[in-house]
């Protein structure tokens, strides 16, 4: 089966202590789909201006990423510039201009109607709602978010909670949703706002999922050097719902594994600047990761 | 066999946003060792003052902590006073009185000087290094410590980790005493400080083991309340090296799950003020948590 991928499709110029990288493929759905593709045929819903460049048109068909949802408008393409400070936790944005992302009004091909996993990753939850509204019966919706969207556009957040199956996000983003400081506690407050599958990334701490099965520990792959943690947690959904797609069997049965398999890409991700090094990666690399995380984490 | 505790011996007044409790048991090896007994026959040293309450000498005793090595000195115990944050992960030292603490002077029983397995739990330094120049031919000796001696006492530390097989210390101490703020750097730095062990703790986010093996993700039992958590990294290592020391087999055959063990006891410790709740377990609730922290993990 394949997955659809919705979210923003974006130049990030990412400055961090050592080394400066101007307008690299970025956003959200560039990383989930790189990710995704690594499992699954992928769909990509987005929208860049005529200055996006060729190269990394290529980069995705490279790829395989479907890119038949992709609109290239005249204007320019959503750019984003921030910085991390030398821990590589903190960050601050430089810089966003919104280009043809403004007036982004996502249409469906009808050949995506029918996907059966969707990612409505990080993009305005108006636009997730309007993705989610095209789609014909799929059998997994998740959605991630950010910050921004809590700050400026709760009401919609709220009203695609009750749309979806499962709902990604982090857990300073959870402690701000739930008003609460324990992850258990934030965890039962987000089951009730709609989702069933709800997962808290942690970044280098990994993440925890929480089902009516019970939850899961998932681990991060220990990694020496971090490069650039920008689209780690992209990689992640997006490598998850890849792996998810083409697992046989049940959703529940998946999940746990599909998170790790994300978890090892968002780990690769974080070593090069932008999508440098996802892209270079091959799945072998990612089953050996995936074999040591099973090593370092058995007892 | 048994494992031999030295540390602190303590009175603890401890505040949190819920409520306040006067002069609790506290002191590093009071926790390490209440946690250890639930595995093995477990020896302890310190000193406490003459106003040390009776019943706490009976909580000793109920676990069958050895007291041979506990000295009672004129004087006051040793009281610490501090505070915690709404969000239970920053506290703040309001008042420490030394009492008898202040010219200490550990004295192995002879009983005591063929322990196997030895805890230098979070004292000075100094008085870690005078305990195990008393032991003859301990099997397995790690240390702990805190942030306080990595600033008044960093060349005692420096020494006595190279006479220690492994070392424990927090995230926060680990980035101070290797100015590496990559977990995996600063734990290369600290083997060559001499411990073949090292294990990180990260409170909720569990804790990392380095050996020659290789790593370990150990996780944290995830807690839906944590109403004190003084007291959990020294439940912690206490828990791992009295299950260590009654474990069949090598200490690499068993320390990783001697870790989990030691943070089941920790999750325990935090749901209750000082030891009240740690004290009130069993050996059947520890081994329902290990059993329920191995499907949280499964993948």
């Amino acid at each position: 089966m394949s997955v659809l991928i919705v979210g923003s499709t974006a130049l990030d110029s990412i400055k961090t202590p050592k080394a400066e990288n101007p307008r690299l493929l970025g956003g959200s759905a560039s990383h989930a789909a790189v990710a995704a593709s690594f499992f699954a045929p992928t769909k990509l819903v987005g929208v860049v201006g005529e200055d996006f460049p060729k190269k990394y048109i290529q980069l995705y068909k490279k790829h395989k990423i479907h890119l038949e949802g992709l609109q290239i408008l005249p204007g320019k393409t959503f750019h984003w510039s921030g910085e991390y400070e030398v821990n590589m936790n903190n960050r601050r944005t430089l810089e966003t201009e919104l280009g043809v992302f403004e007036t982004f009004n996502p249409r469906l091909p009808v050949a995506y109607q029918k996907s059966d996993f969707v990612l409505l990753a990080n993009i305005a939850p108006s636009l997730q709602h309007h993705v989610l509204t095209q789609m014909k019966k799929p059998k997994f919706v998740v959605a991630d978010t950010m910050d921004l969207w809590l700050n400026i556009a709760l009401p919609d957040l709220l009203k695609l909670l009750k749309r979806v199956d499962g709902f990604v996000l982090n857990d300073s983003e959870a402690r701000q949703l739930t008003q609460e400081d324990n992850i258990m506690a934030a965890l039962k407050k987000i089951h009730k706002l709609g989702p069933k599958y709800v997962i808290i990334k942690k970044g280098e701490h990994g993440a925890i999922l929480s089902t009516k099965a019970g939850l899961f520990v998932s681990p991060a792959y220990p990694l020496h050097r971090v490069v650039d943690p920008t689209g780690a947690g992209d990689s992640f959904v997006g490598g998850m719902m890849g792996y998810l797609s083409t697992a046989k069997g049940s959703v529940d049965n998946n999940i746990r594994r599909a998170m790790i398999y994300g978890s090892v890409v968002a780990s690769f991700c974080c070593e090069g600047f932008g999508l440098n090094f996802t892209t270079k990666i091959t799945r072998p690399a990612i089953e050996a990761r995936v074999k040591e995380l099973e090593r370092l984490t058995r007892f």
